[in-house]
């Protein structure tokens, strides 16, 4: 025997470049093209060193406490996690653990498919519908769990609450999980459901709308008993994950408000100006409320307009996969830097 | 059914307590006493918050680069994770799927326990000698991977390089993790033995030596093939796991080795000179060299000595467990916090 007979074997992952050139245009990973609020820095400058020697709030006290004032739920409702990756797949760990498929679509964030496969929790997708939205019919087989981004990502397309309801209703004897990372760019969010259903699970983050990718905090709201069996599993085998600076840090993203609905605003009118462009250089793409555009061209394809962007240095992203090939998942920053995009897209598909 | 049936049931763990009082002397986790190296804050002040509005670099290359220069080996030879709890996490994950259990001592770091129910590993444990030194033979039964602290936790008691060598040489078939979170405090660490042995992974930790637990920063050095099984496992599920703040500051806390040699030192020495004095008042303890000391008094009940100094804003750590249930383990502050609990346990001992 080898020690290498034991190593698990997993399936590499390519994860989307993180080129840092002094000059590109970053539209690849939806990161926020605005600095965090400004308050952050001032936290900074009176951040105490000496503080790092100890170990971390291990219940994250102060973010959980401004978001339960902030969305107007119990902090035993919130549960806080190292990005909201960490919160789902903590989410998956916990409640995804019967015999049934859990079901997400076909195309969807390509990590509930990883989790899936980490945890050995069966799966199955179902077919988003010819306007890439979701068929609430295929949500009442029976299932082990649900789960899906709203708006949906790479779409960009939102469900409506009375969709996002119909589900949940179908399914009272399972975990609904909304993935909502992309809500706060125009989209309702689920969260009054979670009044009348204790089986509901709200996910989002502070990597897209409060401009924070950089320190890693994602959060979830459900009924107690949820957040409770949350925890417990957590802490079962990791309590210090989330590190000093940013439970520090990521409470003034919370606290300044009318910055966090500024930025996402901007983004929201970006994003809206930079449709009717793409519309008239002759891409379609269904309706976003993220803050991205999942377009493709009429004539020219996706793969080589991907490639044209990143020999001139505009990063987007491009999946080889069936049903988006043809497509770019283009991410909204600021107006400049979406000028130069429409820009070089004018010039090159003249040329095309 | 009800969506509770599918919840991940564990056994609910209780952390040690993390109170933050005023005027408290907390010698209860191990940290270290003394600040973060000078050139934190100097950072800290210059770190540029537009950044964290991105992802953090998920290969943590400022980090990497420096740990390699460090300790003379390749930046492919490292692999970095958020503490090492979560290094050592996946490390079992990655590392330990065989069939055998893998084999850990009977008294020791209680999270080996943990995640081995987590990723359903079977595994065994070995009894430390009456000196609480591991038994080698032990070693010597089929397995599939061992792990052992050095110096281990919660006695401090230290192996000799030929021990762990000799560990090693009879388990050239499997992975064995040497946990070197406390060897900075005069141990003799096993990343010589890496020339030799491809299937030994020995980790570390920033959160004793280097006084950040707050930034929580961990790291195993191993053979190139080890670390690309670790990040091929790791990339597999969750790409972007330290955030930006402790990739930037952790970079210091290697850089400065005169202030890590001037804490690590100051513990050390302090730690001798608690020796003596406990000694004195008729406490009896393995020879420490970690950070702390594990100590049991003569004819006084742990228990009873644990909650005295509690009442009286001490805090150490006591475990009801078999075998050292009337044991203490108090970590070694300042030279002024370890007099006030000298002075409080001689007044103590002296009326009870």
């Amino acid at each position: 025997m080898k020690w290498e007979d034991n190593v698990r074997k997993v399936v590499p992952y390519v994860a989307g470049e993180q080129p840092r050139k002094a000059k590109m245009i970053k539209l690849n990973t939806n990161e926020c093209p605005y600095p965090p609020a400004p308050g952050v820095a001032e936290l900074v400058a009176k951040l105490d060193c000496g503080d790092l020697r100890l170990y971390p709030d291990s219940h994250t006290t102060p973010l959980v406490n401004i978001l339960s004032e902030y969305y107007g739920v119990k902090p035993e409702q919130i549960f806080v996690g190292v990005g909201s990756d960490d919160v789902i797949s903590m989410a998956f760990m916990t409640f995804f653990n019967g015999d049934r498929p859990i079901l997400f679509p076909d195309v969807t964030y390509s990590f509930y498919e990883v989790w899936a496969e980490l945890y050995r929790i069966p799966y199955k997708t179902c077919a988003l519908d010819e306007d890439w939205h979701l068929r609430p019919e295929d949500y009442r087989q029976p299932n082990g769990g649900i789960i899906f981004p709203n708006p949906n990502a790479p779409t960009g397309v939102l469900e409506s609450l009375e969709t996002v309801e119909k589900i949940i209703q179908a399914n009272r004897d399972v975990v609904v999980i909304v993935d909502e990372a992309y809500i706060d760019f125009g989209g309702v969010s689920a969260l009054p459901l979670l009044e009348k259903y204790d089986n509901l699970l709200v996910v989002q983050t502070f990597s897209k709308s409060r401009a924070m990718a950089g320190l890693r905090i994602g959060f979830c709201i459900g009924s107690e008993k949820m957040i409770r069996y949350l925890n417990d599993v957590k802490f079962s085998f990791n309590s210090y994950t989330m590190n000093y600076p940013s439970q520090v840090l990521g409470v003034e993203a919370v606290r300044d408000d009318a910055y966090f609905k500024g930025i996402t605003g901007r983004i929201v009118n970006t994003r809206e100006r930079v449709k009717g462009r793409l519309r008239e250089l002759g891409f379609t793409f269904p309706d976003s409320r993220a803050n991205f555009i999942f377009a493709r061209h009429k004539t020219v394809p996706g793969e080589q307009i991907f490639q044209a962007l990143r020999e001139n240095n505009i990063y987007v992203r491009h999946w080889n996969k069936p049903r988006i090939s043809e497509y770019l998942r283009i991410t909204i920053g600021t107006d400049e830097e979406m000028d130069t995009l429409l820009s070089f897209l004018e010039n090159y598909l003249a040329a095309s």
